[in-house]
């Protein structure tokens, strides 16, 4: 079972992203997951991982909900 | 800072009801929190806890958010 954390800046409004993909994680996933939080952040963070591997980084990649659907579903998938 | 857990069951179908308490959580206290996670579980069960402090809890009350939201906000505020 893994845990995933979805670090997101709040100033900036990211609420809606990390609910977004927390959505699509928990109903694809929910199975195989212990827990999914979300993370109070800022200066423009947006970060995803899983057992405290990061999977997505919004300062190296664009934003895409199934991409990181993809990424996720590998990391959870090699437990 | 506080953290909440929403404990939700996941066969049951809960995972909207969660998404949406946390949804609210999120808008109105963010600032307040440190993270906010959605905890996998079974049974039946859907319980809201505040830094381990259960405030809600489906067996005993009935489902509604604007009263859990009040919940969360008086164990937030008590900090």
């Amino acid at each position: 079972m893994s845990t995933i954390e979805i670090e997101y800046c709040v100033p900036c409004g990211f609420l809606d992203r990390a609910l977004t993909v927390e959505e699509a994680i928990c109903r694809q996933f929910a199975d195989q997951l212990e827990r999914v939080s979300l993370v109070m952040g800022d200066h423009g963070v947006f970060v995803v991982r899983v057992d405290d591997e990061i999977v997505f980084d919004k300062a190296d990649d664009d934003f895409d909900v199934d991409d990181i659907v993809r990424q996720v579903r590998s990391h959870v998938a090699a437990r």
